[in-house]
């Protein structure tokens, strides 16, 4: 049976980490996760109370493309709430987690054949994403002396219809402050480039607070979830804002594309939106998790780390320890018992060189884990 | 900001047509709603309750990517069930409705440019979902007494890489029986064009049952859903079965592009496979409203009827009552307070000359929307 060229999208090597970690844990060894791009906790204890009484009272069918007014609503006042901004929620569409934010922004924008920039170190699925639309993923290799984000510089002189900026960062968790934003907005405006705003971070910041597109201007994609900061990963459901003369052609793709995002997770996500003080407790379990790794990662010998501002990563350069991460993740996992990403689903030029350590765990699992990886380190020696 | 082509794909006529009989509520008038493709019914009980028990349990994190192993077992065993089929769990993908399953097949099968078939009249997001991808949708009409579904004859010379069947079909109901179904895959193994299945109303028959097109060979992509039989529209929750050498490549596209299905989901939908007796509930109600509808819209005068072998519509050439269906819908709606949906979504060419009824709902609202639509049709002159 044929099969499509763009179909042909790269394996997550990670998940040959995890795989392999699976394996070891089956076999009955103990292993701390530092390789997860996802909270330990779950959903708010409201937003599952929300959805137990929703599914008592009725059928949860299909529900308008761009989903639950009153949710679009609570979304809207988020925005006052965290930036002070007053955002009509006739611009806000809920989708089905960040990844139905990606495809309805990439259709939306792009014709097959156009080229979307993204900074590396970054999200590996955007490259994905883009090459599975027929769309050109163009790499622009950021400087740790700019936290790993692209600059206006970066960005002379190539060919490009879109770009994808995420603030903080994954691998990174490296933010743009509102100068360094502006000036890449202001670049791709001039140039008739289509900005897009990975916000999926956004609420999990451990001194300023990240700043978002729309603070800038209203000529851009925002893409959020419920995943991060909210911990409601597997729900699937997350939102964008798009200008007001892009809301009906989304309405239209969204329709046709995903006929609505899921009901229950709808629900639940409405009623997460006045969990605070559940989600400030998560937060700070974070901030303890990120000083504690800070600390120990340093004492471990891991040194050479990008200004981990927000999310729960610490994106280490190992180039002093390794030239190949991935056998160094799998040394790690195999005699520390400590799972961590090898940076090559990020960057796959330099990300030889780098390890991703996630912190989103509880923090009896932060401290065992930077125990073992202080004993790892205390014997290794470069190959 | 800039725009894409493939962006501008066509709206659903029939939001029209649910936005007015909304305003017609609001304003409070009594309607009966034919125009909807959703039981009224919700998930069942044993799926309900097997959520609240996992949501008490833990978090509900991400899946992978194709989905929780017993879910594709269980999918798996439903082949056996229905069809007499041993099919290998691993072939089959969870998807986030079949939406989700449109976007993976397309994706993993066509490249940008590619042409693909679809029988007219059908579903209306077929040819809008290849828009946004890219691809061409050719419209292949349909005749009456082929049941309204293409044949190997229809397709003689006509320049397509795939076809997309659905059986029965939407808005039809008609079915393709083995001979037929067969005759169609044996055209397209031979001309390489790849053939994709819609079977999301099976289980929804009322005489004999559908044949899959995994009875007659397994190089096909089967996309179903847990959303018409199983009753879970909103829940997002849907399945594809993909022949073994697509798996890996489906499985990389299916992490990048949705990450997983909903975790929620795929938990009411293993416990709703073994909720048989409500759902047979369900069915039998759909069988006597069939009855009650085949013979009430006859009785009003809707006699050109397409076989409405299995789903839950019945769709009407209306061509001897109107030379425009949109109005002669918006007529029903406002004079005998029945929403209808007129062809034009289904049909772009032959649609102003026919209309679907759905007797997805409870009996009492067919038995009250035929008792309004004869007193409209006793009324009635053609303009």
């Amino acid at each position: 049976m044929k099969k499509s060229q763009r179909g042909e999208v790269d394996p997550f090597i990670v998940m040959d980490v995890m795989e392999a970690a699976r394996a070891a844990e089956a076999a009955g060894r103990s292993i701390i996760h530092m390789e997860v791009g996802q909270p330990g906790t779950g959903a708010a204890q409201g937003a599952r109370d929300a959805l137990v009484a929703a599914m008592g009272q009725g059928a949860l069918g299909y529900t308008v493309a761009l989903g639950l007014p009153e949710l679009r609503a609570g979304i809207a006042a988020l925005y006052k709430r965290w930036y002070d901004i007053d955002l009509d929620p006739s611009r806000v569409v809920v989708t089905t987690g960040s990844s139905s934010g990606f495809l309805l922004a990439f259709t939306s924008l792009f014709d097959a054949g156009e080229r979307v920039g993204l900074g590396e170190p970054g999200y590996p699925s955007y490259r994905q994403i883009l090459r599975a639309l027929s769309l050109t993923p163009v790499g622009i290799p950021t400087r740790v002396e700019n936290r790993l984000q692209p600059t206006p510089d970066d960005l002379e002189g190539v060919d490009m219809s879109g770009l994808i900026v995420a603030s903080p960062g994954n691998p990174s968790g490296t933010m743009l402050d509102h100068a360094a934003l502006k000036a890449l907005m202001d670049h791709c405006a001039a140039k008739d480039i289509a900005f897009i705003s990975d916000e999926i971070y956004h609420g999990l910041h451990y001194d300023t607070r990240a700043v978002s597109a729309l603070e800038i201007s209203d000529e851009a994609y925002v893409i959020n979830s419920f995943s991060k900061y909210f911990s409601m990963t597997g729900w699937r459901i997350g939102w964008m804002i798009v200008p007001q003369s892009h809301v009906r052609r989304v309405e239209r793709l969204a329709q046709n594309m995903f006929i609505c995002p899921p009901h229950a997770s709808q629900i639940a996500a409405l009623a997460a939106l006045d969990c605070i003080d559940e989600m400030e407790a998560n937060r700070a379990v974070y901030a303890k998790n990120r000083l504690l790794m800070l600390e120990g990662l340093r004492a471990a010998g891991f040194t050479k780390i990008a200004p981990p501002d927000g999310a729960f990563y610490v994106y280490a350069d190992v180039s002093e320890l390794t030239d190949d991460s991935l056998q160094f993740c799998s040394d790690i996992l195999k005699q520390a018992g400590v799972a961590v990403t090898p940076g090559l689903d990020f960057d796959p030029v330099r990300g030889k060189h780098t390890l991703r350590f996630s912190y989103a765990r509880s923090t009896a699992e932060i401290e065992e884990g930077i125990a073992r990886l202080k004993g790892f380190m205390a014997g290794y020696t470069k190959p």
